[in-house]
């Protein structure tokens, strides 16, 4: 066993450290409140990317921390997913860091689709921008009016039709819609339901200008409008693409979900770790600042247990994710199933808990924007939805458990 | 023993009831609605009462269901404090209804405190108008610069010179200071630090139009504005008010806390019974009416236990709740330190609970606001700092039970 | 509402507690050797009664202490079951004491099947000499080859053979077969599978000198013999009675144990509540003597606030079982299904939590038998088991709350 | 990054497997029931080793599976701590198999502490019997009358007097003190205190005949005598040695237990993780085989998540021991010290949630010896307190990561 991180990813870590520390963390909050000040309104027809980041991201694509995510060492560094998860933490310190760097989702894991099962066309056409942070991208799988958890009752079609399919449907909490640069959807929906459970199912290209493509509405995710990038409803009525817009073919819709699953899973959970170890910290330093009853908040009640508590449990998931990365990295994402679903369920709910403890610490500091433990929490939230609620995965890690006794 | 409610409390409960059935709840999604889109902007001068609000005000005054929470049977029904309670759970069921039948904090507890501590002047210029629903108030403790669950930190002052008091300090997280209709605050800072502990501080009226009162911002909740009451930021500087706005003598400003104390604890905590009832039904008729993997989702995984433990749940807190309302009643709240602080804990957290249990059932829809649980989940979150945090409660009932043993 | 008990009620309690006080606490360590000392091997045939209970007994029949369960103001103090409640919790203040009130399980649940069910000659000759503490009884439900939690799994027989009935059937945690004044068993078993669910059951009373009784072993739980009762293994082979021995006739098995249930579960839980008082006592007893690092334990880490959430927790519990036997008293069995199986539920997890903090408050004290605590400990583990897991109850409670919107 | 076992390691834990699998598992339930029959009074002189654990220690000592804990490529196989973690796991699935391989506690420890500190005559007299599985040992560390998890506590004292030292004291919880092959015991006391704060104690080896050493009784822990180890309570009055048989000196107290603390806290956990991955597998059968309410228990209520978070919770402690043991190999003890507190506090509370889960699952058959469940239960409730309670352990983690940041 060996714990310890390889040269290249000792390397990017600490530059990634070094540009959270010089570049990001210190314009955070300043950032945060031009953001709430220029797109606070419902109304994402007047949202507007934010300049300090376009900044920061043409810095960071300088420095060469730039798709870090991508295993290609041309349009990435080449890191593994083991190699690129503690980068991925050191993202998750701030909720505006992981677009400076290119490594946001859900733009990387439409990436990852593109890369690796887009035509040459597709690639040309939709990745390259999206490489280069010129545009931005949507993914469409959630359905207002299914029960979702269950991808089998998806109620969108993708219906093949001469040299194009006609696309029907309403997906929404799609992340990244609002945003002004957002371009294309990738867009799941029913091509055939007398094919194989798994082969029924297609991805395509659906470019948000396409006429029938209507967006409803900005959704709140608990309190939070998440803008610039914003969680939409949209309506497709009728939206006819040319077939080449298909990824992979049809009825590859579900192979193509299942290679995207495991390192995005990674990516998420490690940005979660990187949050919980910057919630504790900030709650360590309010509560050695703060005094009541004459004494440090510290030291009051059970704090000190609750600090013990939340560096075991970040270690462990830390350990969890780490070990996930590793195997997808050696056994691929199909013996990995386990461990997936696994971090799925054990890393939200951590750091649910974390910021929670953190947000008390602060009181009423912890409630509003003046930290970034409310967007953690909101976040932390969320992700116990996201990608399938933690009973899903649970279900999953004790189906296989069960499996093994049979 | 006997656990059943007065006469008079389940008239009042009959009638609540009916009233929320057949007004309330039909308009709340659309209540809700008109007011993101009326009162969306962090700019609260340009908040606005919501018309079918007003309405149903003018509506619960006819039916003389206004005030109940006033233990006069004059302005109210003269219902004691544990026939209030099971009322206030009903109004809890839907974030709008206190303030339809006045019952909304913070103008209930400053109604409190005019009604027992008022001067006469006092009463007729400031009470009768919010008994009247006419105007709302603000009440100003917390502050940002220190940490206020230990009130002996407060830092903002009330000093005495000749017929007037000069008010200065800094305030936060005071509910209702958005509202157009907001009228005054009462205030409380340090009068006489050398005065024996519990009365160095005094509470002041102070007309919101005062010179020297700046209205700095509006907070946000866990990302709830709670338009158009909002939790507002105030700066005093030097402010002048005249004597005869000090309740109750300057020094008094503690006696007067501790009066309003129990009885605003349980409407808090009865209102919150109420959202946690409201959750668990939302919650089944969900697991109801949703399939997934071929079953109601009520019947996957542990969904059934979660039901079973969030029923048990409420019960239990609604006895603690009502309890603690019996013993008010009964031996006064100087006597009931401990049922008091225990509510505070025991309450929000059972709510926390269910609400996220309820959203995880809900999936997406749970998380925005097309269900009342996503601002249900930050009003639970926002009661456990709310009034001091659940830790400075339990080193309340701790002393109180180690006491015991001396 | 009246949370205050009955005049009779607090006659009885002060009167339980005064005895409890002088003469049943101050010897319990010393009973607690001496059992250990004269009962400790598992060859059950050489148990004994204990002198000084047999002494205390005779004392507490003497003070008119005696068959307090009973709500007979012949047979006892004709206390309901929520005037019981408060007198079972100090019993429960000691694991000697139920017996030595008479009131101890299985006993008082057989001695109300006979009081209630019994015919003329059945009373006399068994439940006479039960209600003098001369003999004991086992009550024969759960059996070791198929899960008990489903009374429908039942395989023990009770077939009609002209004036007899012939018994088959192994049945185990038979609590007081070990007794040496055991005398019969109340047996249930299967007579008739055709007809319908709820009548093909039969209790009927097997005198344990009966051919073909024979008591297999005595089980540890949790490691404790909990002798002279003991829970015994017994296996009935081809056991001839007499029909005269069935109690209210054939088929009414499930018809008897329904009545049975509800006060015996109050019981339980009110003793269950006794024990977490008392071990809540003994944990600020032991943290206020012993000192570590240059403090009192109970001032280190999370001590304080685990005996604030140790108060807060009890009190909730006393008050739904408390209301659990109000609802059993006014609306009948039938109608309390929910607060029945809640409290079964409720209180034996918290009572498992309190000792446990207890236990760890005492450390190496808290795990032998030093302190009645690892006792306890095994009691409370024993009783998330006894009459149904957790599971099967809350399984009842969310039926019957689903159950609501239908 | 690398997850995967050494060569060295898959290979043992290959024949240790094999060896558990068909020598171990198959006898341990008449293993434990000879020893109930054998072992089972309290009085410890009665008490004698089993003969079927002496064969298979024999049969392991042959296979050379011997002493595998001890990083010796001689005396064992010269496992690293991180390459013995997964084979002290494996022996960690029936509480008969440590002794077997000559790995149980508190031996290994005290062989440990000769091996690295004894003298040549020490290692000549008390370490080579042990190796050689001939005798027995104790560590005699607690003592009843003040709180131990401080050390600074110890009220023992080892006092210099010419050539010998004077040793007065009493230890409990000195587990394997009623073993009839038990020969000394490694003793902690108090040499000198005004040394300097952790140069004040020493350790010396005590043979249990010397004149003024009394054994006064066994502990039952949970109510297990774990005999015929047994946990005892021993007096020493003026008893005395000569200094030979002190360890490294005096003075040097601290600084072994400092050394034996590591390693021994990693078997300790792993073993541990076994205990849990055995309950696990015992739940899932007895889940898969039972029936209630027509289905299998296994898929009633909760049940399967309870399965997924026993598997998720497994696996993270897995890899935090395993982490704290290649840190221990990599940077030594010292700067493994947040590491080593933490699998303290973790892996018993898991192992205590694991064992109960699977209990209940069993019920009644969980709660006797009919399967090892109610033995785990007991171990893992007392690791809670053996070698310092969690809240010991939480303070410690505590106070290195508020280091951070000063």
């Amino acid at each position: 066993m060996d714990f310890s991180h390889s040269k290249r990813a000792q390397d990017t870590i600490q530059q990634v450290q070094q540009f959270m520390t010089e570049n990001v963390l210190p314009i955070e909050q300043e950032v945060m409140q031009l953001n709430r000040k220029l797109n606070n309104s419902e109304d994402w027809r007047t949202w507007q990317a934010l300049k300090p980041i376009e900044e920061l991201k043409a810095l960071a694509k300088q420095h060469c921390l730039w798709n870090l995510f991508l295993p290609d060492d041309q349009l990435g560094q080449g890191l593994s997913c083991q190699e690129y998860a503690p980068v991925a933490e050191l993202m998750g310190h701030s909720l505006i860091a992981p677009e400076i760097f290119n490594c946001n989702a859900p733009d990387t894991g439409n990436m990852e689709v593109l890369y690796h099962f887009g035509s040459t066309q597709q690639k040309r056409q939709w990745l390259t921008p999206l490489l280069a942070g010129e545009t931005r991208s949507v993914f469409g799988m959630t359905e207002p009016a299914v029960a979702s958890s269950d991808a089998t009752n998806m109620q969108a079609t993708i219906i093949e039709e001469g040299d194009n399919v006609i696309v029907n449907g309403t997906k929404w909490w799609s992340t990244g819609l609002g945003h002004p640069d957002a371009q294309f959807m990738i867009f799941m929906g029913l091509t055939d339901s007398d094919a194989a459970k798994h082969q029924q199912h297609s991805m395509v290209i659906i470019p948000l200008d396409t006429p029938g493509v209507t967006i409803k509405r900005m959704l709140t995710a608990f309190g939070e409008l998440d803008a610039p990038y914003g969680h939409g409803e949209v309506e497709l009525t009728d939206v006819v693409v040319p077939k080449t817009n298909v990824i992979a073919g049809l009825g590859k819709g579900f192979a193509i979900a299942q290679g995207r699953l495991g390192p995005g899973r990674i990516h998420h959970c490690m940005r979660a770790i990187g949050a919980a170890e910057r919630s504790l910290a900030l709650a360590i330093k309010r509560g050695q600042t703060r005094q009541a009853f004459g004494n440090q908040i510290i030291n009051l009640g059970g704090n000190k247990e609750r600090i013990a508590k939340a560096r075991m449990a970040i270690d462990q998931a830390r350990l969890l994710t780490l070990h996930a990365a590793w195997k997808i990295d050696n056994f691929g994402v199909k013996h990995s199933m386990t461990e997936i679903s696994a971090i799925k369920v054990v890393i939200p709910n951590m750091l649910t808990e974390i910021v929670d403890m953190a947000i008390q610490i602060h009181g009423g500091a912890g409630m509003c924007h003046d930290t970034p433990l409310a967007g953690f929490a909101a976040m932390a939230r969320a992700l116990r939805l996201a990608d399938g609620p933690d009973e899903v995965h649970m279900a999953m890690v004790s189906r296989l458990e069960l499996g093994k006794y049979k």
